[in-house]
């Protein structure tokens, strides 16, 4: 990196980017960007580190999959709340030994996710770092105020749904740490080659979570990113209310469902606590059910799964073979 | 850290933060912070991390330190804009070891800028990590669209103004490089010891920077993270023009003029190169002077020094004892 410097990659970084759209004011290149999100209002955006060394993990990812990933559990995170994602920032501590081809890997992965949910790149900060590589993504995105999607809407008796299937991150992650060296083959079973690639590319659900907004269908929402037992505790606790989720309904990936029974692990507990799959679970008023089948039409074949429902007892509850037991806790990153 | 979790972390963070404005709509414990920045209008903030292990340098700062720089020197950036800083997130990638009152330390800092500077933590990320300490701070700011401060209006004839005094910083991680460890003694000399506090915490301008954004009165404007030689060529490059700065006219900080001289080094070219003051570069068109006193009326006694202007001639230039040398180059972090 020592060749090219800190204002060469910036400059390197700007040159590739899409043309900015007209209401970004004040792009790559000043002290922070500034953006028109209204007629007569302006967004100023800037991020920075105080970092000396850092680190990071490449053993199972290629560095296209690393910037991919680390816009897309950002731009989850803003269509969790119902919002569309607008700007994102990107904070990047580079290591010394890290080719210039890593970089540009990392903006591929970075700018498809970009492209695909309508987020413009708008400045960020490059610090060297002794040690490995850190991506660190901020995201702004915007909503009108009577469309935002808390965790805490959530009432007894509403129904709870999820976007796609589950356990196929976590499922991927297990086959790579079994298996995987980048280079060497995938999985024989194509479910189980969907898993790894889910645990690399996740595909954050922007469209869905504008359309539960948009509609005002959804009485609560969250990402998975720490799986669904996790984020079905998390919307139940932030509403006072607790759940009942159904086992037989769970839409378990069929490559996951495989991978875990294969493990000789419960696939219904494993899947339920398998973090990084980035779908959406919501919770839907009865009265609602119009507006759902709103949402469906619009959401381009995204399957949505009713799982259970919220309740007035605040246990979380998992039935199972006529008989119940506690859902288990979610995914523990930290 | 295990005995806390990254919830109970984010949880103890909540409970320490002073109560949120109200254009706070979703604060911290949803999937991203919203705030309303104009009637109709939302903003909702977001930020996240994919970090395996990380490193941070706390030889010569503690944790308050730390915490305080790295909200501060966002504040400055955003104040170059000519903008108010609103809404904070804070990306912390914690090492095992740390323990929680250091997080408490950084906390402190940050929140002691944040109280001065009217920016409200609104949301973040905790990812552990396997090594040391990353703080990784975003800023969200508003500003009226004709009072942003561009680096890029500056034009020739125009004269080159700076906040405060220059060279601290640099002279202050000096002397800490030479004798500093935490908890060991402090510079006898009261003027150099300010200088290593200006280093541990250096000032933000923001009030500065929203005077001269609301009042109009500068062309272009720049922070001096990277320092003031830095800076005059950033502006003059960006506004197509060069540069004449005058030695004589330097607001040298006294204590890092005698420490530059007692390092044999050149008091003008180091306080010209080094980095980390903080402090504000703005250029003012001669039809400004009136709104200039303006703004030193209102600075509350923070100096506003002449220090040369902006030339036709793309050239950076800096005149001394009646002769002229090129302008050094800045501070190189990378």
């Amino acid at each position: 990196m020592a060749t090219v410097g800190e204002r060469g990659l910036i400059e390197h970084i700007r040159r590739r980017l899409p043309p900015p759209p007209p209401a970004l004011v004040v792009g790559i290149g000043d002290d922070a960007a500034v953006a028109m999100v209204d007629r007569g209002t302006l967004q100023v955006l800037t991020t920075d580190a105080l970092v000396e060394g850092v680190h990071f993990d490449r053993r199972f990812s290629r560095p296209p999959d690393i910037g991919y990933k680390a816009l897309a559990v950002n731009v989850s995170d803003i269509a969790a709340m119902g919002a569309a994602p607008r700007f994102a920032l990107l904070s990047l501590m580079l290591a010394p030994t890290l080719a210039l081809d890593d970089v540009d890997g990392l903006l591929d992965g970075l700018l498809e996710v970009a492209a695909g949910s309508g987020v413009t790149l708008v400045g960020g900060n490059i610090t060297r770092s002794p040690g490995p590589l850190v991506v660190d993504v901020t995201v702004v995105g915007s909503v009108k105020p009577r469309r935002i999607l808390k965790r805490s809407g959530g009432r007894p008796g509403d129904s709870l749904y999820v976007s796609g299937s589950i356990g196929a991150a976590a499922a991927g992650l297990g086959w790579l740490r079994q298996h995987g060296q980048l280079g060497s083959e995938v999985p024989d079973d194509p479910d189980l080659a969907g898993c790894v690639e889910r645990h690399r590319r996740p595909q954050p659900r922007a469209r869905l979570g504008a359309l539960l907004g948009r509609t005002r269908a959804a009485s609560a929402c969250m990402d998975l990113s720490d799986g669904l037992a996790d984020a079905v505790r998390q919307v139940g606790e932030a509403s006072g209310v607790g759940a009942r989720i159904a086992a037989s309904a769970l839409p378990i990936h069929p490559g996951a469902a495989r991978w875990f029974v294969r493990q000789g692990q419960d696939a219904v507990q494993a899947s339920l606590s398998g973090g990084d799959d980035y779908e959406l679970l919501f919770a839907l008023p009865n009265r609602s059910r119009g507006r759902l089948r709103l949402v469906e039409r619009q959401a381009r074949g995204l399957r949505l799964t009713r799982v259970g429902e919220l309740t007035r007892e605040r246990h979380f509850i998992l039935e199972r073979d006529g008989g119940t037991e506690p859902l288990p806790a979610g995914f523990v990153h930290f």
